[in-house]
């Protein structure tokens, strides 16, 4: 809150560099731009053949094969001046088929079955399923404190919720998300035999949440799951009245042979200075539940319509802009870092990198990884052409993970900002579908992201 | 956009008034509401209630009934100082149960129906229904210019659509919604046997949307019905092909007498100037299709919400704060017209109203008619208090149909701001339903009015 009334007081203190003939210009094609892709934007109905005709997506999957040359078709019929795929190996995980939990053995409560995703990456339980007595933590550093003797032959089941009072929902997510990604090695070091997270979810509904876990190198990997947050309620208000119920999971999950799979790439030659690169982009690839959608399928055809737009306006650009749609930002990062590897092999001089990777909900900023002062200053200036537009939280701090291994000294990193109220009510469940996107605010998106694209090639850094 | 740049400057420019010790307790204040709001909520539960057992509730019918009871038993045990119904005689029209129309007699199509909603007052149609050629016209002016001899004995078929490049909806929505208001009456001064109107939607689909009509006195009433935009196209393009193709429609919708009803009322009486009045409001009545989620039991549950949230804190108001629930907003605006006109009788002194009619969607900011412009100012300034919580949009113009009758040289008339692209997906449809109202963009909603209340109370005006 603070942060926010600084910047509003930097706002007023600062002078624009734009002259107002120059401002009045840009605040036109702006406009023109918004006016197009609200009556003509092509990236709904993209984003409805992307989730409905090919659907999940994750990495090494057939249907992340399809979205790879979706992607490239769509960009060959767009006219750029280049496609392109970027060859990178991906990891291949498999769900299984035998996917199932329970709590069992209650002395107050006949079995229930529970709703549960395994963690992506995670291994598999015994073919007969894997059953413990739970012992229930709310933080990495609770389960540490109980130790060995605690924890040792049993299940871990971390139950932090998200801190509701957060006003953007992604600052709840990453005050949770520790649980997920090392509660699996943390409570395999106390000789754990499971572990079950209460969803990544700012609502309480059915619907458990998926997503990536990071196994340590050094501790025993085993099976985990998340567990849908009223399912978690339930195994909470169960183990108060009985500690020594036990949970059942069985998961047949499978790591498989690395495959070769793509970024796909397309770009927009710069006309006067084509050895600045800026970048606008989403990731390709999603988990293998639901469609997709948010997450981040609106990313994708968001990145795609930037170019289109600015095509569609007769926009001939100084600099060379590229649409990339990265492969594996889900479970490895693959696409992002090998993007960053090309680039900095190739001697690539990017000077900014816009990812959208938050959901295609009503836009309402940008937040920035400036490489300096006076680059952010610069970037911030233009705050009055894009605030029209909702765009008024154009804040420090941001990026995005795909972007984020081109992190150098001359880069602006840039991550979009829509409205976060529903995104964690949906991401990484099998409710993250085509439906829930709005035409609208998909489409506003995409414009806003293509008005900072246009500023950054007409001004530079 | 514009003007959106001119409040920023002034924004800039102005010393704000309050101290900074009271500036942070006040931050303070309004952090713990939020706060207190978006664990404690208690207004999506109350909206799940309203919509889910009562639903649809057009005034004179029995739904309209309950919810009038159910505003005032939710507000009894809220401990409030005073609650307590306003005597209301309301309309009553209900719509029948033979609604059907279809594009039949076309020379390049077989028979089709399509679907349509009675406009709200519209009368009914000769028992076997109506048919007749079809006139396709994209505004009053244009109807106009037809005159008689191509109108009569035909329908007019209003097919002026949103203007998508608004970026706020509600601005699409006003620049269409003469059709439906004043087409029939504008047709049937040429002679014209009946209308079907574009449905007011800022999307494309199979739902109508109805809405009132207004029969002008000096012209003959004929049906009118809101076809949804689907169907709207789909009759456009056949007329196209064939111009002398027909519509029929089939309704039998009813005035009944009016009914007595009541706006409910709930009062925290002030401690230190208990004459000087602000209301935060809604409207209790909907339209008879789906549960008037949206529109307007978000608007109510707010306004409950507001009262509780401040009880919650422990605060005592130096003003009094009412929450009204307003009846017959939708058809005929009762509620609000005997609401301002008992607070003339009476010499209440209104120094402010906020109406909360525009869904609860995530909040943007308040639109305001300030009676003078230090008023406005001086609510401008405490956008700062407000800004960290989305509410950017603090801006001139606005208020709502309810507290619009309140109107004098005194009083501020204040609109809730939610964020708008979704609102007229459903907006008068039977799509609006308590599914589509998220919990956290309710919750903030009631906080943010919360937080204004507070201030005003505080500080006065």
């Amino acid at each position: 809150m603070i942060k926010t009334i600084k910047h509003m007081a930097l706002s007023a203190a600062l002078s624009f560099p734009l002259t107002a003939s120059a401002q009045h210009q840009d605040s036109l094609f702006i406009r023109k731009m918004y006016d197009q892709a609200l009556t003509n934007g092509k990236s709904y109905e993209q984003l409805r053949y992307l989730t409905g005709r090919i659907g999940a997506r994750l990495s090494g999957s057939p249907q992340a094969a399809a979205a790879v040359e979706w992607a490239r078709q769509e960009m060959e019929q767009m006219g750029l001046d280049r496609v392109y795929l970027q060859e990178v190996m991906v990891p291949h995980w498999v769900r299984g088929d035998k996917e199932h939990a329970a709590i069992v053995n209650s002395s107050i409560s006949p079995s229930r079955e529970v709703n549960v995703l395994a963690l992506g990456g995670s291994v598999a339980t015994p073919a007969n399923g894997l059953t413990a007595e739970v012992v229930e933590v709310k933080s990495l550093d609770e389960l540490k404190k109980l130790g060995k003797r605690k924890v040792q032959g049993k299940i871990v089941f971390f139950n932090r919720g998200f801190d509701q009072t957060h006003i953007h929902t992604n600052r709840a997510y990453g005050g949770a998300v520790d649980q997920r990604a090392s509660g699996p090695s943390e409570a395999a070091r106390l000789g754990a035999v499971g572990v079950v997270v209460r969803s990544m979810a700012s609502n309480t509904d059915d619907f458990p949440h998926t997503g990536g876990l990071r196994y340590a190198e050094d501790a025993p990997k085993i099976p985990a799951v998340a567990i849908s947050t009223k399912g978690a309620d339930l195994l909470s208000n169960l183990l108060r009245e009985d500690a020594k119920l036990q949970f059942h999971m069985r998961l047949n999950p499978q790591w498989l042979p690395d495959v070769l799979s793509y970024n796909v790439i397309g770009e927009l030659k710069g006309s006067e200075k084509p050895e600045e690169i800026i970048v606008v982009g989403g990731h390709l690839d999603s988990w293998d539940i639901g469609e997709g959608a948010h997450d981040d399928g609106t990313g994708c055809v968001q990145s795609m319509e930037v170019l289109r737009l600015l095509k569609a306006m007769g926009y001939k650009p100084k600099r060379t802009i590229r649409a990339v749609m990265f492969m594996n930002e889900e479970n490895g990062l693959r696409g992002g870092t090998k993007y960053a590897q090309v680039a900095k092999q190739q001697g690539e001089r990017h000077i900014a990198a816009i990812e959208s990777d938050n959901g295609g909900f009503t836009p309402r900023g940008f937040g920035i990884t400036a490489p300096n002062e006076p680059v952010f200053q610069k970037l911030f200036s233009w705050k009055q052409l894009l605030a029209p537009y909702g765009l008024h939280d154009i804040e420090r701090g941001g990026g995005g993970a795909d972007i984020g291994p081109l992190k150098d000294d001359r880069v602006a990193l840039i991550g979009f900002r829509p409205d976060t109220q529903r995104y964690f009510d949906i991401h990484h469940t099998a409710n993250d579908t085509f439906d829930k996107v709005n035409k609208r605010e998909l489409e506003l998106g995409g414009a806003s992201m293509a008005a900072l694209v246009y500023l950054l090639d007409k001004y530079g850094l």
